[in-house]
């Protein structure tokens, strides 16, 4: 799709990151989006929000005014308009502007707090600074691929935990906190993730016992996806690595360092940067 | 074992995997297990038994019958009946509709609970799900390899807490919550597995400076369960990556660097990059 | 040293594992072992001593009796008993008896609670435990391995605490409970460690600050053991494999399953069952 | 740049660690280092300071003039003193003498706690230790090579943080102690990282239910920076045990299947077992 000279220039600075402009734009962006989540920070702070209120107010609504029009050239300039809206970014580029119009339509103070909660959706939009970092792709990679396995292993924990859950429900029952199942279920996740808050604690021996064991499983399976990742990691990494092909033999795995092939001897062409 | 064509039918159902039917069984009673359970979650909070009491009861017993009648055409419909009733499923499975058939026979209301203990283990029967998830396997097969390394690693840590609770109770004493040598072991797994509910701590400078070094030998130990199960994972990955296969027994499982099968001693095709 | 027969006999018993008398010897001492710790951690408990004060007493002088026995025995039949008796083992079989012979001599009631600091050490009897596992000593060459990274690594954790409990002495104050630098080291080790107890945390929004950087400085510290162990563990496990070498080009790092040589092709001699 | 004999000797005193002297030099220095943190540490506890404070107060005066001297003879023996000065070291090195003469120039009372902030720098003196181990440098090397990954890492957790406190400042809210959307992500990072105080816990079920999801994510999250040192880790440290040396060129690295030297091409010697 041919785009008019205008719309193709706007799409460079905005979605590009190659011309001076573009990388120009996404740094402003980035320290915009920094500021004004720092901004939601502080209103709920009661001592600033008291005092700096109707300052904090302009400054929202002149960020509001800035994202707006950052959105509105967003799907001015995309090259296909359709995909882009209804794409992650898009839906989030959204939910970044949308709290503050939906805070002037309902004015009414009951509803204030619910506005709130979607005004603090904005802070996804700083989710647009993982697509500035570049070694995010090794790491989403090495994710993506663990990805059914992590899956297995959260069903596993959250099975364990119901039962475990159960268990000290009825041991310790409700006097010692663990007023319903759902609850002990909270207090496992708790204590298998190692958080352990303390809010809620075994008091009767058999408990302290069914809490030790608890413990010392969610110990041992800690060491799961540790093992999922890092198994992912460093194949990804050895990949990485494992581009660098000798031009004779053709056989790969040479190291970054390596002037010649260790099968056969032959020089190695030079290697470029790989990454 | 030659078994009727109803029989034949019935256990591809039940059993398989392979057939459309077999397969929306499985899910069908992935989701009954996932609602049944839910329901025993929601009977335990106060609130919602009181008002919803009667519906839940038949609810669970709609579950009850139909788990049960699940049961008997697993047991009619078995290969081998002896050897499924006495596998672990078919155990999971009993147990999962016994504990309301107990509740009929004892009525008195001070072995409520007690039954309550035996329901909670219907809970079990989320298990099967692992039955139906693939990755599981090599999760699985990761941590028999490790068995018997894991064992001595629990031993370890079991003693390590025995002695630094013993010390504990002499250091910091009843007077500050280590009231014995097993509820200050308690507190050594609570320490070692670095939970923390901070229920029991100790106060004395003498008391801090164990717990301090009970920590950082925790913090260390942490580490071995992971690199057993991450060393062992690593090799199963590199197992199943490896689709090097021989054109002569097409036998997979050779290493990137290979030249002949390692089961036949034919000579291996040059491995195209594989993904 | 040529020894008379019958101590020759006694040493296969009692210091061996080969011949069926020497296992069962050592069977029978894990038993005792591990009976006469329970009974140690039983007294601790406060109605337990009150009721069976008596059969405990004379079930603990039973055990002493026998490890008494067994010591003496160990000395007389080592082929060389000064090395035994100054050995680690030999230590720890002394320590585990003394105690209760020590409580004979000063009977004093303010010293009873030191005599019994002692006792505690016959704990360490449990030690004995590890000779008897075979994939410990895999576990402890890791570590062997590692020992040198791992004091660098405590020594760097240990400046980090220092540091920042210092910090934390001066931002919080012995207002919140940080009432020496000692104290807020203390606070630091279980708060980089992440058991976090939650006895000290501090209030003031700058050293909450202070606080999250510690955490998350532990959280990515905590990285740094797992792969150290991971990677010795994991060479050493290569290692266990690598052993399968090829009579033809005598190169190693076959796999268990190899029945071919991968660089040459050659047929691989049997491998015996290498652990 | 040649050095008179004298700065030249005293240059491989203080700075080298070849000669005895140099070793003696920088042991003297460990200890007096360590000796002097320990002060700080004394000098904070409350009843110490009362009743040794002019012993402390002389013996901190002896060790400030003690590195002070110390800090002078490096300047004047240096062999390029600016660069000295502005390195990390030289800055360390006048940071730690620093505190004690200005709490001399400001006598004031009120002046005495930010003194003291400075004098804790002292500690920084620690740092030097790192010097003089060895293993630091693979560590160090391998947290380096992990550098960008790892700020990745960390920029991921602050917006998870970040954005799940502000979702719990919504759902708890100032009540449960979710006074403010910073002190809200502060017990986003004290339950992301497990460390888990339990000043700040969710009381609602819809808190609890979102406090629960935030721990299952930091749970799969801890495996990530695991992962990336010890991929790194493990190639840093297979590099250092290739100890596979060209008869040629002499240069080590080669993987332990190589055949020609990586470097020159030379045919490298049959590999003997390296340990």
């Amino acid at each position: 799709m041919a785009l008019s000279s205008r719309r193709k220039w706007l799409n460079e600075v905005i979605f590009g990151t190659d011309t001076p402009a573009g990388k120009n734009f996404d740094v402003f962006l980035i320290w915009a989006i920094l500021i004004s989540v720092g901004l939601v920070l502080l209103v709920s702070v009661e001592g600033v929000a008291g005092r700096y209120g109707e300052v904090l107010f302009l400054l929202e609504w002149i960020f509001t005014g800035l994202f707006t029009v950052e959105y509105l050239l967003r799907i001015y300039c995309a090259v296909n308009r359709r995909s882009y809206i209804f794409s992650f970014y898009g839906i989030v580029d959204l939910l970044a502007i949308l709290p503050s119009y939906l805070a002037l339509l309902y004015t009414g103070a009951s509803y204030l707090l619910v506005i709130r909660l979607l005004r603090v959706l904005r802070i996804f939009r700083v989710l647009k600074l993982v697509r500035y970092l570049r070694d995010a792709n090794v790491l989403l990679r090495s994710l993506g691929l663990a990805r059914r396995k992590i899956l297995v292993f959260y069903a596993s924990v959250l099975v364990l935990c119901v039962i475990f859950g159960a268990f000290m429900f009825l041991v310790e029952g409700p006097k010692h906190g663990f007023s319903s199942i759902p609850k002990s279920v909270y207090w496992a996740i708790v204590t298998i993730t190692t958080v352990g808050y303390g809010d809620i604690s075994p008091e009767t021996p058999l408990g302290q016992a069914i809490a030790a064991m608890t413990m010392l499983i969610g110990y041992s399976i800690i060491a799961v996806p540790t093992g999922i990742v890092t198994a992912e990691l460093a194949s990804e990494l050895g990949r990485e690595k494992a581009l660098h092909r000798c031009d004779n033999c053709s056989r790969a795995g040479h190291d970054k360092d390596a002037e010649y092939c260790k099968f056969c001897g032959y020089k190695l062409a030079e290697l470029e940067e790989l990454r």
